[in-house]
């Protein structure tokens, strides 16, 4: 045996379990009350929660948008990821326009191979529905990409129209794979925000007037209805919903049979609009925008009624200067680089906001960070499971430990943190990955280039 | 006086009157219970219902689409409309592509102005959103257009984007107008088609199959959203909707405070999609397609409780020869023209169908055929009521009176109905237009030309 | 002639007309642009807006309620009521338990017949369903009381179980009357109440929370699904209802359909439940209680909508020594009588708050506060219409007359009202009940027992 | 070791698990791919699929009502259970009216413990709100009877007032219970059994005309609404839920933070109303009725999107003998004991109907049937988990084996099944309850009094 997990209280979505964890080969291999066998290593985990391994679904390392590259590639970012507890991402590849995405599949993996710590999967942004993208679709699930994700936003970068999404999410659902859908209307978008930088209104705050959550609902209704017409065989999310009645309409055809899913992020959850008004309200910009404080608690109680399937941290980082584009002042808001880092921080704004408040479960946010997420991206059961012949991957927190949130605590190729100064109890002490200690005492400890890349079959949902 | 009618039982939208009424220059000056006065003509009306004239506002005579002209043109169609008890047809003028809205007024006006028997006002239709065209707007709407027709369907031809939809709707809505919506999505429609003739399903009932209801309602909701996005300030409404969830979606928005409505047409009221399954299938095809039986009773019950705000009968007409494409068999379905008659029977069908089952009121009929009618399309209070000082407009039923409709009982320029022998009681038999004697005894003797164009002020809804 | 109109600009739910009215026999007799003929009496009203005389359908004049008698008889009450352009008032007889029906009837004209300024009907309050109760229906049906109120709280009291609502509203459906309810789960109100006195909290605005929103909306369902269950042919309504969704709960029943429609009261468009925390709280205390501004506004956007169809006053005045039953300090929040004044400021209220603010059309307002109550109550067309052979009733309105309300300006038994200080712009400043000024220079003139019984007939709803 | 399980293919609500598995002291002790220790008793469980032993949370042993007893008392109720891979069933205990909580609770422990093959927990049903009975409540919980269940039907037998239920969910809530409801409009029920009386229409298919699907969606709506008045530490279900809409009322409030849940049960999931036309239509008599096909798979969708929280058998069996209140012909519907066989056939027909034929995922099966229920009751986690230290109980399907379902192949005290004929493929052939096989090769030898009481603690849910 290499590792004896002993006195693990291990949460799954199906409750805990107090017990003693043998691993082999990078695998659970044996789970008992007391294991009294011999083992290479043998960590005592009393007082711990143990949790499986998170699948962070939703990342962008080495990113190139908006001019540049996010600043977290598959080093940093996965260095961030497993001091986070989360030992599996799904990264997405970004095919230049016009490109094949066989190739950027290739670059995307020859990118990552020799880089990350944590495991890895990988989904294929498509930006055109051209016959050649068409025909490279069943190859890439082939090949372990079995994700797909559509842009309704960003219109002339990556919107498609209404007939491409047709297209692609037959071809899509005609080989098992699943939609992940941008759903915010980008033509009204497009309006809105010429109208408000004719308007000379150009601070981080006017990003989320031109982005109301009228149109993230719209865009979820509308690719539903077109999900829809294509039959109960297709299986669509929505990416970081930020409007509990986005998740309301996915609610309404789960209700009639349909295969369509949410995900949020942490960020809706705990932040809202006022961010974009704080002095450093540019390192907030990302798109959909925070909301109502109203908007965060219909989240939570949709994560705590089980109506959201996973979060995922939409990890995307540009460091300050990147955020002001190496200028002296903010630029206007439509020329700020959208995203945020998250990857590091899931479980601890989960369990702090979400379990210690009582409003959602540990069972839940097992389901939502790992166990749903494994399924939804075809890397069930291998990931995001405990259970016998899964991989031994584990995030180790401490229940009663508070910490301050800066960015000295965390691990992303930044020197901000848009948690700053938040004070949190419960904080991830220890992550294995396969079975091997990759980070404990607050140091990364896994190696440059040990994470696997993970080929997804086709979704278990 | 020029006009004596006794014993006139005058429906109104705030119940029947029973009255003597006089008209001079073509209004109505007095009523009375009884009105003993002088006059050069007097009828009376002793046994029959008086409705005033329809505002038939879905009409397209000279309808240049899909490489042909609609078979009634302004007299034709006209001709056709007064037998009905329609005194004012709302028309659409429809400038060719890359043309000035102007220009095309004129066109319209100079084609209708020496042809039509009925009064008439026009919608604009607009198939691009240039600053040449937003220009236009509010010369338009001097002109007495104020009611402006935006398409969600037929890709390449009138379809717009939602971000023009958004700039136009904006402007109009600045200038007091209001929008008609074609809403269906066209993009889906378009790879349904595609996918339907490439397997060889050409026959007309696959038209339906091509257009299903959810990409009706999902249209729906798309606009109202981009009008909500824009404010309370927009009056909006949907054409020829097909479906009860259509009509909802309006209703949730005006039950917070918007001006959003929905016009349905008698066709969708009283016949499914088993007509496309017809040997002469080919005739009834038109956009929407007709809907099931359910879909039958959701609009009649929404027509019943007021939520369906107006019925035109988007009356575009086609020859039999026409719908073939002057060919020998019938074409594959996305080459027939859409559009089917009906000015000329929104009066016996509703009242057959409708009042006299018990499913509206008469004065919910008079609502939805005239009074809305008018106050949508800007033609209130000089049409659309019955009212001293309002034009002298009627309709006469004769509500005992059973027909069997035949082309023969009917005057548009075509040989055939797609009402071919429906018996309804309650039969249009006099139609009086400013104080005219217009059409009566079956016959129309309202003169070519004798119409007047009634330029629209601003909607009062 | 006994009355002539000029330059009348009298508002309809189909527009205003601006026209000269003559009157004949109390009789709207000849309507006309300009009419030139003799008559007794002739009054100008130019510049004036002239409405259908409202017919207030929820009064408790003399009313035997919690120990107590209201403090408005049928002649001060009525007084009020022509004062503030109600010309028609409907009230509720209230049958002691036990005793017959019919002789209640007798009782209630007996009251009224030579107090009443205006006209008057009457609803019957039926508190159980007795073989002896039901069998009265018919006939009183017969006698022209066509409106029956059933209540779901006051526990011990009124309040009658779901088999006696579902027996008494068979029956009154059976005979073609209609059901008006009170819906408010009195089971769990009691519960509530006999908590917080328990806990001391015996304030004013502990009578709101002992009767929160939800139990209003869950007995409008509960009773809904009651009718719905007894067929199509039911007519029932809402009485006060001062919430949007329990107006949403009968409009899903009205889009399938079913005849059930909701009244509210300008009390509850207007105040919030902050009135019961104010030092005359206890003046303020009516059931259902007020609510959010939240709320208010749902009930405006509803009323805006269509979808309330009738506003009453339900006026039901006690004197302050009532409210405080004649203590010198004010009783636990339960003993204190349940009614508010209301039915004089009908008209300012709607159409300050409502008319001048956009938030309705005067057609809406005509429509809730004549004719569809005129309708409803089965008065119509004798009452509440502006039409050749209908009474001649108007509220006379100057639009531009600024009034601040005090007790001095209205007309009630009592010292005080519930909008003192309120600043409304648009007065009543004439009264004209069946072609009679019974109120004008703030004077009502319109003599005791001058009124008369409007038996009513089936709703035609 | 006592126990060791080869091969087994586990099924959690977490998905499958291939592993050998050791029992000890009746608690599984180990999980690994495989185990190479000595065991008293070694199964290989190849090929077959292995549950969490399944939680019936709904049965009737011995069962007094409508004036007879269940034919199922404890033995044969649970031999038929432990037959059906059920190990635990929790049974209602039913104290007369006017009796003692605790003494009943005495008496159906001492009728349960020599008898019970199967484990047992024990729901309460409560009849009245006595003093006496809330004072009881704490006590009872206290000895494990944390569920108590409420009334809304069976008028002058069980039904409750509204007050009552809320005064005894406030109680049960304050002490940590948990509230089940029999949610039927029972007054309204009762009036439509007289009129169908009346009429002579008594056959047993209008028992369920007598009780439509309103009455329940009503009841459900109006104890929610109550259950959210007192706030969100209730915890409650409605038990046997027949309509997708019940569902969807519990469902909106979850969506606000309520733990409020549903069970259905086999029968409302393949059923129709068809089945009280059958000409031993008496014996499918139970409450709520069967519905339409429509509502099944309403019913399906939700199990399917796990909105409904838990499927119970509601077992409550009587002879046919019984059924006919042992006269030759059928007695008129309302005298029918109310009530079906169940526990025994759960598993093949959720199975069958629902995981083979796409409609649930096997995860949802075992969530629905022990998992949840075991939260639920309190009884998590000794019971309903495959899990550590949790009892080792499991049925052991095989999912190939067809067998068409006659009283031959069950096993209770009664000859005749309501799935006569019906063949389902998937059959419970193991049944181990505590690590002991109680059931296999079609023969129950578990002992008679062999299970035990398991008392519940506080609902995790
Ligand atoms: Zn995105
Ligand atoms: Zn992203
Ligand atoms: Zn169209
Ligand atoms: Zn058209
Ligand atoms: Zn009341
Ligand atoms: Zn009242
Ligand atoms: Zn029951
Ligand atoms: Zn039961």
């Amino acid at each position: 045996m290499d590792l004896l997990l002993r006195n693990a209280k291990v949460f799954t979505p199906a409750g805990p379990v107090e017990c003693d964890v043998a691993v082999k080969d990078g695998k659970v291999t044996k789970v008992a009350g007391d294991l009294q066998e011999q083992a290479s290593k043998v960590i005592d985990l009393t007082g711990k929660y143990v949790f499986p391994g998170l699948v962070d679904g939703h990342t962008h390392m080495e990113f190139p948008f908006m001019g540049t590259v996010t600043a977290d590639d598959f080093f940093h970012g996965t260095r961030a990821a497993v001091a986070g507890g989360v030992t599996t991402i799904v990264d997405f590849i970004t095919p230049p326009k016009g490109s094949s995405l066989l190739e950027a599949y290739k670059t995307w993996r020859s990118n990552a191979d020799p880089k990350v710590i944590s495991d890895y999967g990988l989904h294929m942004i498509v930006r055109e529905a051209t016959p050649a993208t068409l025909e490279e679709i069943p190859t890439l699930i082939g090949q372990g990409v079995v994700s797909f994700k559509l842009f309704m936003a960003y219109k002339g970068e990556l919107m498609l129209t209404d007939g491409e999404i047709y297209r692609l999410t037959k071809k899509i659902s005609e080989n098992g794979g699943v939609v992940g859908v941008h759903a915010e209307n980008g033509e009204v978008i497009d309006e809105l925000v010429g109208e408000y930088l004719r308007q000379g209104k150009v601070e981080p705050v006017y990003h989320s007037y031109t982005r109301p959550e009228e149109l993230e609902v719209e865009a979820t209704n509308r690719v539903a209805t077109i999900g829809s017409v294509l039959g109960k065989g297709v299986k669509m999310y929505i990416v970081h919903t930020s409007t509990g009645e986005s998740v309301d309409v996915m609610s309404s055809y789960r209700r009639k049979g349909y295969k369509f899913f949410n995900e949020t992020t942490p960020h809706y959850l705990v932040l809202n609009v006022d961010a974009l008004r704080r002095p450093d309200g540019h390192r907030f910009v990302c798109s959909p925008p925070y909301r109502s404080d109203e908007q965060r608690t219909k989240l939570w109680h949709r994560l705590g009624s089980g109506e959201i399937f996973t979060v995922g941290s939409d990890h995307c980082v540009y460091s300050d200067q990147q955020k002001r584009r190496f200028k002296d002042t903010v630029p206007p808001f439509n020329e700020i680089p959208n995203g945020v880092p998250g990857t590091e921080t899931i479980l601890p704004i989960l369990f702090h906001f979400g379990v210690r408040k009582g409003l959602i479960s540990p069972e839940t946010m097992v389901a939502v960070t790992s166990y749903n997420s494994a399924r939804l991206y075809g890397l069930f059961p291998r990931k995001g499971t405990f259970s016998i012949g899964s991989d031994a991957d584990f995030a180790v927190l401490d229940p009663n430990l508070t910490v301050k949130i800066t960015p000295d605590v965390l691990h992303s190729n930044i020197d901000y943190t848009i948690y700053d100064g938040v004070t949190v109890t419960g904080w991830n002490v220890m992550t294995i990955r396969r079975g091997e200690v990759v980070f404990q005492e607050g140091q990364v400890i896994g190696s440059k280039g040990s994470g696997s890349y993970v080929p997804g079959s086709n979704p278990t949902v």
